[in-house]
């Protein structure tokens, strides 16, 4: 708690009044729970409750914000012990990992990564002296007991994280045996907790993703439809977002390279599903397909009330050689300018004017938040705005956003806090950084008097808590 | 004066000695009288002066930024009394109008609406509580009875807010009555205001403009030129343009879609306007032929002084179903990415190294002020930049203009401040606003010691009035 | 020293706290010597070392930064001495040259030019009341009178700047003799200075540039191959790397409209080198040979160590009257939007996992620095970020860079500051605003908690000295 390496103050507004103000709002919302409506751990953690392995295994190999940078400056990712492709590794030793890691520490200075580290290292192991090449030993060792006692076990943790609420995303191929095995459980009602998860149906929704005919096979297998028509395909996909919610998923969750959406005649549609189907489909009319099925998506969720998550904009596994021989998620994927406003009229143009509807749109290229997402937030019913997302969920980033987006869209056109992340332990130190960064925002807006103070508090409580359970219907 | 809505303090920045400075470069700049070069008031309010009628359809019906915000949130337009496309309404009781408002003015939080409410209500109202639910009444109560009186009369307004000139904007095809009216009242000249029109040609220069061909037909009979001809369109055109100065015109405005000119030949852009009076043009087409008439444009401002303002990147009525029903302007017209560089060649190749020409340019794509808006300017003698404009006509919007624009282009490249209002009230509030902003941006510059205190002073004094002046030729 | 005219405490932040710390971190960095690793000044200055001739000819005919704004507020090129494409002047006195910018400086008010300025007159010149015109006299005299002195020779000069490393930038049909001569020279190594030459190819890569059938004849003639054929010329084009780096040369410049890269097949590429050769070439065509060419340099890099730099973006010469009269470099390239994910794909997926490879990104389009560049330079081992360059090589302009860079690529995929002018005088002013604005960076993360002190110390002098020489191999 009182760790040198984390500061009270910490991401504040330097200047007095402000700071004084930042202080006292924070105060506020500092012990809220946590809200986690979109992420990527793992379920098995909390159903299974089995201990964490080692310090490299639970903070370095698994998580791309850090061996990217690591990577970027020359690193091996055989040293690190990243898996390749095939799942081999070189399995180098774990104290030998963090070493390199420790080594190599000051690459994140003044990035996000180092704040949630430190304070995972503060807050969670209780450390109180930096991390550098001298102290990578006694880091290990702390860390790697910790790991051992039964007060590090996920579920111990996700009560001292004071964690409430909590999402994982899986393929809607997933049979979700751990979310299975949670409903059943009593530690989650006997704490008041939730977790649940949310149905991500890219790999069945793209054409061009890994094995999509076998998906749509096993689709149709899980479902008992017949998914070699559409009619069969779009009553699967209905029958598998109605066994995602049996699981507690609200929300739905689209990653499609872009924003892209039509709707067109069924006719063309069935073409374009046998082509998908049958692999005899080209890179525009796969765009076209996913673009449709995007607004069918939103048609599904206008009856099922699920809230449907748009983040566009990645161009995944961008570097071929590395994805090659290490496969996805290392790391390699780079956000790309995203249009918003041709891309989704289609869909708003049928659905958007539905208030019962929530769309939250996600974006990776910052230069629409005030172009174009504000804009198109502060008019349509059904549009919300998710938070700073991936690369521009840090200090800045976030101050960008509300920046750039609150004159416009307001306040309330916004969704709270999303953390997504893999990293379990991380997940207190992301919505901290969330809750101090918009401390700072609403301070700043009390001190130059254009809100004042006692909306302020209503505000703050709201960034951090009710808007999230609000919008995700929670 | 006093009321506490708004402190005397506010927007400027918070470090003490910035703000110590801002407070005294903004009383320097308070008492000068408003350039309102551009907007959209009803020049029927000042030649008329009648009374406004009620608080709800003076605030919140005329004013998109208003209700886009409610309808973003669930609330019916209906509701608010907004008219349908044939122009019937619910015509619910502007008292419960004004409640809905009330109810829900917590969504203005951090937008710039709020701020110039506030202003309004605090000024020009002298009401000294929040608008909540519960004041709902004693606002409309207020604001109502003060309606009624002499003292908020257009004129009487038009004085106390110390207008000294206003434009507004009007159809090449307005027969000017109003302008007309005042040119023979000797209210203006007794008080020394002027009160002019603009000349704003896109229902004659768009050929996808609603009524294009009935509108080339009236521009023939208004101007008795022949307009089944280029030549006599031209002429037309001409005409009107003088037509427009002799109710006090100084300059022309054009609202394209994107910024592309051409220069075509003679021949070439003579079929397009055929093609156009007759209906059968395509869209590259149309886009041609707006791209063409504005380098046309560009050469009668050249001959007759009309100072030229090119405002692109809107696409317009982007909500089809809420168009259908409602019509223009019901807050769903959404910016785009807008390209000047490639599309602004061809006019600026013909006429931007006019020195006596003046083209003011405006973005709704801030990602083109640091890029291509303040390198073009910073260049072409004939071009100038617009201030920060529609949504982002706000403290930060202003502040990221200002911090965008002025390392390239310099201040004496831009053109001081508009309001682009529909909504008189907000007139004042919308210049405070800008000379807080720019006090508080000169301030910080002599702060960080790159800029004199005297010259701080001069240039406020130039951003708050005599820019506009000159960049208008008023 | 003390001049009036600049502020010991100049471009810091206001914060009080944050103002005492960041005058720390820059006592720290002042006195270290200047890397200038790329720029265009005249390497004849350093080898024959003759006196400048007058202030007009030494500090406002050669600046573009200084004339375009001069020019864009209707002053005639001719009237400031600017020479014709037909290399003709309308020879105004010096004097009256330097009148009219003195008569116009305060337009120069809010960009860096005014800095920059200000600190060439205060510590160079030693001048203590503000330029105006009735200043601008005295101003001549002091400067010219100094100029004659041999304390205001370039090498004497170069000295008092302390200047360590200076790279030029020539064209590869150059035959280096004033690089030549510097290596002849005892000045240099007994003064512990280094002048070297960058390889900038474009002249013979890029079909589009003037004169580029008779620059391979060049390119033949001095490297004796036959580049008549593909091969001979990648030959000639490595002989006169190897003929740069004996010259000093570590690094490479390459400036296309684009930054699309390509590899071809060696038939498809030959194809289009006949093509270029002969002038049988189009624009399509033309991007896609300097796109392959892109990637054979970076072939070449990786084979002969040369530090490869590629800034893209520019519209060349925008204002076509203009550049009929005057020619190039007269304020008229324009920036315009820039793709780098797509771009820069080819050349990655070839050599971008190589750690040995140091490729140095630019931008004209500050819209990529938070969407494209630091995701990139944040993963690829190859890629680094060159600093805010050209319009953006400004007090904000930085501050955006560190601001959207930084959280994502961190400090160490950055490589220091670069000046990149032509105006010797200048490059301390330069250096100094860069580190300026880097201590009061380092010293917000300070204030805020998220760096520590040492930290901040350890990184400014990187900053400011040891990454440009890491990155450069200097």
């Amino acid at each position: 708690m009182t760790s040198s390496l984390i500061h009270p103050d910490r991401l504040f507004p330097s200047e007095s009044r402000t700071l004084a103000l930042s202080r006292e709002i924070y105060r506020t919302t500092v012990s809220l729970p946590i809200i986690s409506p979109h992420g990527h751990t793992d379920p098995a953690w909390f159903a299974q409750n089995e201990s964490f392995t080692n310090p490299a295994d639970l903070l370095i190999t698994p998580d791309h914000y850090v061996f990217r940078m690591l990577y970027s400056q020359g690193l091996s990712l055989d040293d690190l012990g990243i898996p390749r492709a095939d799942g081999s590794t070189d399995n180098p030793p774990p104290e030998a990992v963090w070493q390199l890691f420790a080594d190599n520490y000051h690459l994140f200075r003044g990035t996000p990564t180092r704040v949630w580290l430190d304070h995972v290292f503060a807050e969670v192991f209780e450390i109180d002296e930096p991390l550098t090449s001298g102290t990578a030993d006694h880091y290990y060792g702390v860390i790697d007991s910790a790991l051992k006692t039964p007060e590090f076990r996920p579920r111990a943790l996700f009560e001292r994280f004071n964690i409430e609420f909590l999402a994982t995303t899986e393929s809607p191929l997933d049979t979700l045996p751990h979310h299975g095995a949670l409903k059943n459980d009593s530690w989650p009602k006997e704490t008041n907790r939730r977790i649940v998860t949310t149905f991500r149906p890219d790999p069945v929704l793209d054409p061009e993703f890994e094995g999509f005919a076998e998906n749509l096979t096993e689709l149709g297998r899980l479902t008992n439809e017949d998914t070699s028509t559409f009619a069969g395909y779009l009553r699967a996909l209905e029958n598998r977002r109605a066994f995602f919610r049996e699981h507690g998923a609200t929300a739905t969750d689209h990653g499609h390279p872009t924003a892209r959406t039509a709707w067109l005649d069924r006719a063309d549609v069935e073409k374009l599903y046998d082509a998908a189907r049958t692999g005899a489909i080209n890179a525009p009319e796969a765009e076209l397909f996913r673009a449709h099925m995007l607004t069918e998506m939103a048609g599904m969720s206008a009856d099922d009330g699920m809230v449907m998550q748009i983040h566009p904009g990645s161009h995944r596994n961008h570097n071929q050689p590395l994805f090659d021989r290490y496969g996805r998620d290392r790391g390699a994927d780079i956000p790309q300018t995203t249009n918003y406003v041709d891309a989704l009229k289609p869909l708003l143009g049928r659905y958007g004017n539905n208030a019962d509807l929530t769309i939250i749109l996600f974006t990776l290229d910052e230069t629409v938040y005030s172009r174009e997402l504000a804009p198109l937030a502060g008019h349509y019913p059904a549009l919300k705005l998710g938070p700073a997302w991936w690369f521009h969920d840090s200090p800045d980033g976030m101050r960008r956003f509300r920046r750039q987006v609150t004159e416009t869209a307001g306040f309330y056109n916004t969704v709270g806090f999303n953390d997504d992340t893999r990293a379990f332990l991380s997940i207190p130190a992301r919505h901290d950084l969330a809750r101090r960064i918009d401390a700072g925002f609403l301070a700043e807006l009390v001190v130059e008097h254009t809100l004042r103070e006692d909306e302020a508090y209503e505000l703050a409580r709201l960034l951090a808590y009710d808007l999230a359970k609000d919008a995700y219907r929670i």
